[in-house]
């Protein structure tokens, strides 16, 4: 069922096959449900619940932006690392609201923990617990300083919690994941399994991204549900280092939005032994599968990236330092002339060696070797001997284009996700709030 | 004669009024001419030659990339402040052509050298001087990696050199900045006078730039000419302080070239007394002049970005220091998703806090006032009071667009014009070299 990914990084696969949709598996202990609030207008879904029955350990990662939405204000000041609660919001971003828009963040929280607690009061378990709002998590995204419509909200949270539901079948999941979406054209999920001891551990994600996506996560959010019995402290850990060379490793325009989040949420239900230690050799597995799914979804992400025809994969290696390697290809990566020069299929390679030399970083000119493909096009500061530029237009015809930049000065690397600038992506961000 | 640089900040003045041209002066003890080595296959101008007499003055800044190109590499070993001679060619960049690019603009240099010797030699004065290949600088601008026509070249300095003209009328200067330009759409041409002491002193500067126009004077070349007296020292201290706000505020995709040259160049011809002191009051007129006329062809380098519509002017005040002014002022309008919003007349005033937020900076979003035109369009981290998006977007409709950020946490303020992100971008990047 797994989307293979090496379709990805196959130059012989054409985007088209790249629209197939894993099947997700359902998270013991997690409950979803998604309505709609008629935010847009239009009848679609737009707030989606994620309910945890017994609570779960979390970690997040949120925008760098000095600039930050409502919710990420609200889910900073959350100290505790087990909640019981998320409610996503699209078409609104809840930033530059005021104070009009955290308030009416707090009016929702406050609708959401009562009917939470209703909800509790009347399974078999019977009334004893008492959901607070300092239990819920909350994540907006879509347009910046409009009010937030929190009545709008407030008046469906008591459907959306009748309609949780313990089935996650791949609809739900499909469902859920198009409910977070703005200008998406598709929805994004990844799943994996792995082993934790003797256990089977199953990791459900689901995000959403397209434009304003740069390092650091812009515009995006993603939310992982597993089984699996981790302290919020260790899956933190984990999850930064893998959005490492995952999350933080893509980028679309540059651009860095206010409302980026990227959550990990364990119901435990797994129950797998109890790890005492981030380097617990029974995590690696783990962290392999997390790492997997991570980078699934980023490359879904810069898939879709607005009016993206072509997926663009930039390799930095022999660099004197990761950070020499990742600022060269994010350099190149972000350089408009590179992204549009690769949705005319233009082999102009020159445009690497400007994006490489504005990076501002001490390469050596005579040192750099540039491949496109498996074709060497440039080296000791020229063009190379057997460079064909027939070969590389025809090997740029294809969905999915590698670079590679070879420095030749040292031995770190790392790797840079994008896709090409089109017109549609004027098209979609000239007016994008109509 | 002069354009009217208001205009540029009017909002009344539509973009189609900005074609004008200014009429520039002779400036004396200078030779110029223009003709085409039929670098393009169509026999178009691509071959500049500027020749001063006595020899002149000069100062230059160059790119800040850290891959240069081999005019680039020659200018920076010329370690006197005297030259004879610039030659400018278009279409080939001379950059990532290895050694044999280096080569052949030697042989040019050696041949250029040779043609002035022998015109100087046919001179009334007599056969005396020698024209020596380090009296010589280059400029290249154009396709990265092609091999450097440095036969084409060789074979048409006689030819230049024969053309050589006293005779600045307003046609000659249009011809060589018509000769200097690549994917521009119209030259770019300036001209100022000013007083040193007593004496009337001439300024007429020409520029080519278009796409990859970014901080640092990226794909820019400026070449500005006058008969002042001014010894290189100075020249470059006032040029540096001059591009500081002028061709170093100005962006057009944030991409920065490997060929950037902005060069001044002086005969001291104006005969005016001599200068001992940068710090000269006599200086500050020439520097106002200087810095107008920068400003005016830093103007239409973004008026002409590749597929603009739209002259954006970012203003930041009220910032704790210049360098965080300038930072989020680029920030702004680097930004591709606030440049189409521009070419979509869209009043998406969120991409821009999204923008200031990116930036980095330490800024208090409350304090934060967002005004496009006279509309103030967001205060208090909100949407403002008396917004009124019918009023804005009749304004958006303008051809030149005024945003302003005041910060409010302190008196330090930088501009940076820019232009909109349209179509047009796209189709002549996406296949510049055909």
């Amino acid at each position: 069922m797994t989307v293979n990914l090496k379709n990805f990084l196959n130059p012989k696969i054409k985007m088209s096959k790249m629209g197939e949709f894993q099947e997700l598996q359902p998270i013991d202990g997690l409950e979803i449900s998604s309505v709609s609030a008629d935010l847009y207008g239009d009848g679609r879904d737009d707030l989606s619940l994620f309910y945890f029955q017994d609570g779960a350990n979390f970690a997040a990662l949120y925008t760098t932006s000095k600039i930050t939405s409502a919710s990420i204000n609200w889910n900073l000041k959350i100290k505790r690392h087990f909640i019981k609660a998320l409610l996503v919001n699209t078409k609104n971003a809840n930033t530059y609201t005021g104070i009009k828009g955290a308030q009416g963040l707090k009016e929702v929280a406050q609708t959401l923990a009562k009917a939470l607690t209703l909800k509790l009061s009347q399974s078999p378990k019977g009334a004893s617990e008492i959901v607070k709002i300092t239990d819920l998590l909350f994540a907006s995204t879509g347009v910046i300083g409009e009010d937030f419509p929190h009545v709008k909200i407030k008046n469906r949270i008591s459907e959306l919690v009748k309609k949780l539901k313990v089935d996650q079948n791949k609809y739900v999941w499909f469902k859920t994941a198009s409910a977070i979406m703005t200008t998406d054209t598709r929805p994004k999920l990844a799943y994996e399994e792995c082993k934790i001891g003797n256990k089977l551990v199953k990791i459900s994600g689901i995000a959403k991204g397209s434009g304003m996506i740069a390092p650091n996560m812009a515009t995006m959010l993603s939310f992982i549900f597993t089984d699996a019995n981790i302290p919020s402290i260790f899956l933190k850990a984990i999850l930064r280092k893998v959005a490492t060379t995952t999350f933080n490793a893509i980028t679309v325009d540059s651009d860095t939005s206010t409302n980026d989040m990227v959550g990990i949420f364990a119901t435990g239900r797994a129950k797998n032994s109890k790890i005492y230690n981030v380097l617990d050799p029974k995590l690696q597995d783990f962290e392999k599968a997390l790492h997997r799914l991570t980078l699934n979804l980023a490359k879904q992400i810069v898939v879709d990236g607005e009016g993206a025809k072509k997926f663009i994969t930039v390799k930095v290696i022999g660099a004197r330092s990761t950070t020499m390697a990742k600022n060269i290809g994010f350099s190149i990566a972000n350089s408009p002339l590179f992204k549009t020069a690769i949705a005319g299929e233009d082999p102009n390679w020159g445009r690497i060696v400007m994006a490489i030399g504005k990076s501002g970083e001490n390469v050596t000119p005579n040192k750099i070797q540039i491949k496109i493909g498996d074709h060497l096009v440039a080296e000791q500061s020229k063009k190379a001997k057997d460079y064909k530029e027939s070969d590389i237009k025809e090997y740029m015809q294809w969905g999915s284009i590698n670079v590679e930049v070879n420095l030749n000065i040292g031995n770190a690397s790392f790797t840079v996700y994008t896709c090409d600038f089109t017109h549609d992506y004027i098209d979609i961000n000239a007016d994008y709030r109509n």
